[in-house]
């Protein structure tokens, strides 16, 4: 019967002040393999971490996506076994549902005959997860910008040139993507308004043109970063070290808690340096990992 | 003594959502010759439609604008005799204000030695203008996105490859900035804001890709088209005309009432010729005209 095995990356959004629309995928991977059996639900999670977090039963976020493909297919396997292998970490702003989103989709298409594109597995993706910006990224890798209109996503696409390498950091606790959109505001002042379609702007024209004068400025955000920093501790003191260091922007991924530091990829391995020791020495429960723009998206090996 | 002419675009702002933020320079241009002279101040317009508007002494935006530029340089011109001639109409949303001041500003830097980038150039307009978009725009040519950060501008300019032109409906009547901005609310819903971060994101990644797939998309805005459409006199009609017609999208220029719709290139010629026709049957007192974006911004002659 049928197996497969995807590899799908983590990605970050809401790039500084791309709320909402802007996302990248990373060199930062689950891998999942599916096989279609004659009885039953299995599920087993390789990694003691994750295991923590999610459960192996139909609740499976990355069962029930393959299930949602599955009935829009007119599917219905025997058995299903899922093995599950996480780098991407649960709940740290680093689009991990939306990895197991994608990832369970793309099994599934795989698995009843390769029915839909992956504009439409995206599509899917971003009703199942409510926004498009992780999935879009996961879908297709590189840097992404898209729109969620009603029913239907518009995205567009572009693969990183490698100039650019993402200093990722990970605190060890988690906020939820619930609290964390309880403490924006529901309204906005035009001045903030004005301020993030025009920076958000110029994101997209740094990152697409890559000519990164303008990225420092860019990169700030008035719509979720000033509500959410409060969330992570240290985030004064660290924000300002990774800017005298050199990073050429920082922001919260996602709804946080994790930071990415965006750097030149020529002096990525001094900065790195520079930040592990300081992390170790005054933040020694962070991971920090130094990762790559991923521009392949959910793969099948 | 010192004469110099200047040609310097008119420009579309507030494309779409990109509100404040992302300028076009147009194939439609004010010509300015300044000449240093030894008595007084002589301003000479050639075109009768503008002279209604603009006055012919120190209170004349080309004539402030180099009077600026000379109190920075610390140059006192004995007298100043400027012939202006205007094809960018005035008060309609075309920049006819960005362009007085940066070709002012450019013929007072010729005429007191050069001192000053272009860089340079466009902060003044900028400070002068109290928004960034329009002048970027008429200095750099081409697509531009802005960012108006305290005393400084940040902007990247991308020259269009031609593949879009762009068809220009003008009213024959004004829509003061003053009005259209009195119009706006003060405040945005947070979806609103996540609707316009996101379709300015993606104008930008087809203007500078040049992927048109996702303009008509794109161009959709909440921020200033809901409020100031009401000031355009058939726009609903208009609107739905250029889009059946095959429009990749349509917006109002600046803060209108000019409407201004992106077509390709190969189409632009039928496109015209269909619209020019409806407009003299239903909008006759409307000026259509079909332009190329400017790639090279204000111009010594």
């Amino acid at each position: 019967m049928a197996k497969v095995k995807v590899r799908v990356p983590g990605t970050t959004a809401n790039m500084g002040p791309g709320f909402d629309s802007l996302g990248l995928a990373l060199s930062i991977y689950n891998y999942i393999e599916a096989e279609e059996t004659d009885k039953g639900l299995e599920i087993e999670i390789l990694d003691a971490e994750t295991k923590e977090f999610l459960p192996t039963d139909e609740k499976n976020l990355v069962y029930k996506s393959m299930k949602y493909l599955f009935d829009l297919a007119n599917y219905t396997p025997k058995g299903l076994k899922l093995t599950l292998k996480s780098e991407v970490p649960v709940t740290r702003g680093l689009g991990s549902s939306s990895a197991c989103i994608v990832g369970g989709l793309v099994c599934a298409n795989e698995i009843s005959g390769k029915k839909f594109t992956m504009r439409e597995i995206a599509n899917m993706a971003a009703k199942i997860e409510g926004h498009s910006d992780n999935v879009c990224a996961a879908c297709m890798g590189g840097f992404t910008v898209s729109v969620n209109n009603k029913d239907e996503i518009f995205y567009h696409s572009h693969k990183m040139n490698g100039d650019l390498k993402f200093l990722v950091l990970i605190p060890d606790y988690a906020v939820t993507t619930q609290k964390a959109r309880n403490t924006l505001p529901g309204y906005y002042p035009k001045r903030d308004v004005a301020f993030n379609i025009s920076h958000a702007s110029l994101l997209v024209a740094s990152l697409i043109s890559g000519n990164y004068d303008n990225l420092l400025c860019a990169m700030d955000d008035r719509i979720h970063e000033p509500y959410r920093k409060i969330f992570i501790d240290g985030y004064p003191k660290i924000y300002k070290k990774l800017k005298s260091y050199g990073a050429l922007g920082t922001y919260i991924s996602g709804s946080g808690p994790t930071l990415v530091s965006v750097v030149e990829a020529d002096d990525a391995e001094f900065f790195y340096e520079d930040i592990l020791d300081y992390m170790k020495k005054y933040y020694p429960s962070w991971t920090v990992r130094l990762l790559d723009c991923d521009n392949e998206g959910v793969k099948v090996l």
